[in-house]
């Protein structure tokens, strides 16, 4: 697997005439050697796989990551003066590519002091490969999906009069780390009455307002892959404006799914929800996009929304999260993840989106 | 406050002969206006402060900002063709100042577009500022702290003989989170036995081993300020060589405390409690640093290692945290949160570091 990826780099290395690919972000690293630990650079040349960390992961490297690669010791030297002229295979390497979306102005001319190199940007190689999810990696989303859920319904059997929108996001962390996720997609949001108006809210101490919507959106991460859901419930009651606009979101959501094929562009799919939306008198009301992929980040390419100028492909995961947020009385938002297949698309969640009452 | 803060920068931007200064990077814009959301750039000018963020944040924007700050609605317009030459001052604008250590390669190509302005590299402007901590600063750290503190002492408390390393990790996080932090400056660490050698352990589903150091580093975020602790307890038991590495990490520590005052280099603080555990034979077995600034980010300025070239000053925050690591055996890390005072140091942990022993 590891191998295959590596190829595919070096294959785009020989086309555009580069000796070695720089790789700086932790989400790509973990992608073509399964570290999963805090700092590391990885150069991938025509020959070998450095993998340069320091001496505080130096057992962490021995135990996941794979074994084409050579561990290089870093531990207090510098890349371009100290380490790169030490590689048995310096004499190959001229022409480097650095990735030019997350190397930051101080840091290449930190490269740049590097004799007799010259460092090209490149944008996203890594990037377009783990917009193609494998089969193996759709079962690792698909079961960060399912437990996601599992949090979810336990989070929703504790709430009661006195809870509140931090009790429930606790609740969130806890049972994803009690069920053995290593961590969080994102931040969770819990939003109660009016503070479900805003996309982004997070949570507050506020207990929550009866009659009105609850969204949670949530997220967790599981063997290195995110998962992302939003459901808003109603606590107590749902008065029947709110059932309304419910229903219209939900059907935006499913018909959006239905959409979803290989061939279609992402801003295509994201008219779909939007039109049904705004057709219904919510212009203006739903002003985020459709969804986003999702992989080993919870935000990845490709986009659907009114900028979503790719296609889709076989294999490409993305959420399906049509919202209306009405400023001052509240807001509704769904979210399942999908996953663009052959015919058509399968979505990963199998949690009810029917309209649900709490507490 | 902001106000002289943002006085600061523009005595700076005078010196060096620039317009205006690009700020990016979220924790400088939430010390320059107060803003928490995840999605912002700040236009410091001679007479303005702009503050561009998109829909999604507008109400925020006006809850949070400082109201020196005029909103510029961003939705979906480029900063360099759409953004800048409308600006009322635009005409005024001709060199501008961004961060080179938070700008990508990619970034400051979209903003050299911009027609007869000059983008110069900054280097840590605002993080030079954010060094020295005002009373109330400090204050908002002594609550986190506090309350850190309060969480690691009801997780303690839950330890029995299943408790696992996840466990401990999910109690921490539903505990800060019941008490009303906002988030965690960073991923537990629970290590126990063999696992609390590795400095950087995370957590596994793994049970607690008896008599053999348990490892907790952990840190709450409350109202934007970070809190960052460790206490190695042992579970059940505390074998004899334990305890006495124990006492020689807690003498280090206290010892690079009682060096702390302004004037003194970081490297030096660092060599107090270095020399005092490589005296007593282990050298090799401390490698990181002894610590680090701490404040609105859990990683900042000064450091307190052998690279720490830094003079300390007085408002000056940082962590005192020296380790002893066994590979195979466990390690031992202590770690309080203290402010460089006038005539000293002051320790704004309560919490006691006395050998302890749970479960």
């Amino acid at each position: 697997m590891y191998a295959n990826r590596i190829n595919r780099i070096r294959e785009r290395m020989a086309d555009e005439g580069l000796d070695a690919l720089l790789v700086t972000a932790l989400p790509n690293i973990f992608y073509l050697s399964g570290y999963t630990g805090s700092s590391a650079v990885v150069l991938i040349t025509r020959e070998n796989c450095w993998f340069m960390t320091d001496f505080r992961y130096h057992e962490q490297f021995s135990q996941q990551v794979w074994t084409g690669y050579t561990l290089v010791d870093n531990t207090g030297k510098k890349f371009a003066e100290e380490i790169l002229p030490n590689l048995a295979d310096t004499a190959t390497i001229k022409q480097i590519g650095f990735d030019a979306a997350h190397v930051t102005y101080t840091a290449l001319q930190k490269l740049q002091v590097a004799d007799n190199r010259e460092f090209t940007p490149t944008t996203g190689w890594v990037e377009d490969l783990r917009i193609i999810k494998d089969e193996a990696e759709i079962e690792l989303l698909r079961a960060s999906v399912r437990m996601n859920e599992e949090v979810l319904e336990a989070c929703l059997n504790i709430i009661g009069p006195e809870t509140t929108e931090a009790d429930l996001a606790a609740e969130i962390h806890y049972q994803a780390l009690k069920r053995g996720a290593q961590g969080y997609s994102f931040d969770p949001i819990v939003a109660s009455g009016t503070n479900s108006s805003k996309p982004h809210a997070g949570f507050t101490s506020g207990k929550l307002v009866p009659a009105a919507p609850l969204t949670i959106d949530m997220g967790i991460i599981l063997d290195g892959y995110c998962s992302d859901m939003t459901r808003t419930v109603f606590y107590q009651d749902c008065p029947a404006n709110w059932e309304k606009i419910y229903r219209l979101v939900r059907e935006a959501k499913d018909q959006a799914f239905a959409a979803i094929r290989p061939g279609k562009l992402g801003r295509e799919i994201d008219a779909v929800a939007r039109d049904m939306i705004y057709g219904a008198g919510y212009e203006g009301k739903f002003e985020h996009g459709l969804g986003h992929g999702v992989g080993i980040e919870v935000h990845e390419q490709p986009t659907l929304s009114r900028m979503g100028e790719q296609e889709l492909k076989s294999g490409m995961v993305v959420s399906d999260e049509p919202g209306i947020y009405l400023p001052g009385q509240g807001g509704i938002r769904i979210e399942d993840m999908v996953v663009v297949r052959e015919n058509g698309a399968e979505n990963l969640n199998e949690l009810s989106t029917e309209l649900r009452i709490v507490g």
